[in-house]
């Protein structure tokens, strides 16, 4: 296992901004339906194996959250991402044989439905002379993928979709995941894409009515999010195989960023992208690797996801062998 | 015609806020095509009527705007608002006559799909046991009434779609359309129902990359949008019939404040509506009157705009008599 990081005195401060996160944080709706949701789904997929020890199970995390500036919300921060990686990605875990968890951003792209247009029911369907409905011939590819192979991966119990909005949803939604998650020990994986709000307005700190405009300046202070990727990694579910991002605009410092997030927060790997070529080439920075992964261009429907998901499995499956072998 | 409001300082001050932000703006992509569309449509709609001399034609605006807090876009402010209003509202001016140009935020309900779920293509169709496509039973009418009625809709030349998404997208946007809507005179209509931001970070004073994270706070500071309802009605189309809006979730000050609007910006309606009652009642106000519409609650499908939109629709019809009788 990787040494926790930084010394007690900063483990303290954590401890203590993740409580007061998690205290100001609104209630989750529904938390009891979606334990149950989870439960289930884990250990139907704990138990289905061929060799008998079970599924790898993947929460795969993606698009971006929000950080509300009024209780009643009205006006928030959001953190743009549109959830393309995640959900390309979902597809090649499902592959790969993984039960997936898809921690989604409500609107963000679904699994299967990334060649579809921004409006996929009025753009893909039109009305025949007599009145019914029937897929435009461009599209009909598209659209028959979209919903023969999506809800063949939720009808068969592999794909379990749960949504979010807010920073206060998704945290509190992983840290319900990783309960169950903890309990299937090596052979989870967390994958974690989303793009999280580094800042927010504590609930307390909120105004209840909407924000009165004006003449004056509005001046909104926002304070950074806990380092909430430690927690999973040292509490939640340590024996769980870790996966983060970093995405920079500016190529010059990516490298560094990720080496030091793979650092600091002790993950396994952290995928390293730049926002321009992204969907064309990724560097996975491992402890001991720098391994950079591309799509294979000679194919025009291949994704950088094909590769990146095949190395992350392999890695992965030598991960648990490990863990195995030291029990 | 309503006199301006305020001193000539003021107007000198919102002038120079009115260049500041136009001068500030992100350059609007596809503006060309944007111009060419408007001016196909309103041509065709003020030459084509019975009477022989044109349809009455409302822009509706719709949705929230964003204000992007970096240039390469990850982080911005939104200010929610679902399109409920704006897409139902759309539907009730295509029954009553008009011509319809719909000026929506990207993702937000569009006119014919409100009775749809969030994910309409996942969510209404399923695949048949030979693989083929079908609308699930309890949306076949759902599903009928967003493509039939929508694709009516616009292939018949009479609903214009126009999406944006930030604050400087839909500004420009609604500059642009005022100026063909202005040639038509008092038969033009805008119905502003979109919640725009009051507050923006000039693009000038963004970061160009991404804003790192980090252990201190982050202080955003926003500055007001220009008011441009002033501008429309002063300035950018004169003579056309223009309603806007006055949504609160205190309902001790809707009243004044949307009497205050109406005054401040010369507004021919305001309609107030408070966030937990607005599906079944607005107050319209006017110069004159203080009118209380309300849905037929003994039809379980009655929406509040079949009304509003019956009401608006007289008092335009009144407002373009007095125009002809005054010239």
């Amino acid at each position: 296992m990787d040494a926790p990081n930084g010394s007690q005195d900063t483990e303290q401060t954590l401890d203590s901004q993740v409580k007061a996160f998690f205290d100001s944080a609104p209630p989750l709706q529904n938390r009891n339906d979606i334990i149950q949701k989870l439960n289930h789904f884990i250990q139907l997929n704990s138990l289905s194996s061929e060799n008998g020890i079970g599924k790898r199970i993947v929460c795969v995390t993606s698009g971006g959250t929000t950080a509300p500036l009024e209780q009643r919300c009205v006006r928030y921060v959001d953190n743009f991402s549109s959830g393309h990686r995640g959900a390309t990605s979902t597809e090649y875990f499902l592959k790969a044989g993984y039960a997936v968890i898809f921690l989604y951003r409500r609107g963000s792209f679904q699994p299967f439905c990334r060649s579809l247009p921004d409006d996929p029911l009025l753009e893909c369907f039109e009305a025949t002379e007599g009145l019914n409905i029937q897929v435009r011939e461009a599209y009909s590819k598209a659209v028959k993928t979209a919903i023969v192979d999506h809800h063949a991966a939720v009808d068969s119990g592999l794909l379990l979709k749960l949504p979010f909005s807010t920073i206060f949803e998704y945290l509190q939604m992983l840290q319900i995941i990783s309960k169950p998650m903890k309990d299937i020990g090596p052979r989870a994986m967390f994958y974690l894409a989303a793009a999280v709000s580094d800042f927010y307005v504590p609930w307390k700190d909120m105004v209840e009515h909407k924000i009165q405009s004006g003449s004056h300046i509005l001046d909104v202070k926002l304070v950074p999010v806990p380092k909430m990727l430690s927690v999973l990694r040292k509490d939640w579910a340590p024996l769980a195989f870790c996966i983060s991002f970093k995405l920079e605009t500016d190529s010059n410092i990516l490298l560094n960023k990720a080496r030091g997030a793979l650092e600091k927060y002790s993950m396994h790997a952290v995928v390293a992208n730049e926002l321009s070529t992204r969907k064309e080439q990724v560097v996975v920075v491992t402890i001991d690797d720098k391994i950079t992964v591309q799509r294979d261009k000679s194919k025009a429907d291949d994704d950088v996801e094909n590769p990146l998901i095949k190395l992350l499995s392999q890695r992965h499956s030598a991960y648990i062998e490990d863990s195995n072998r030291m029990r």
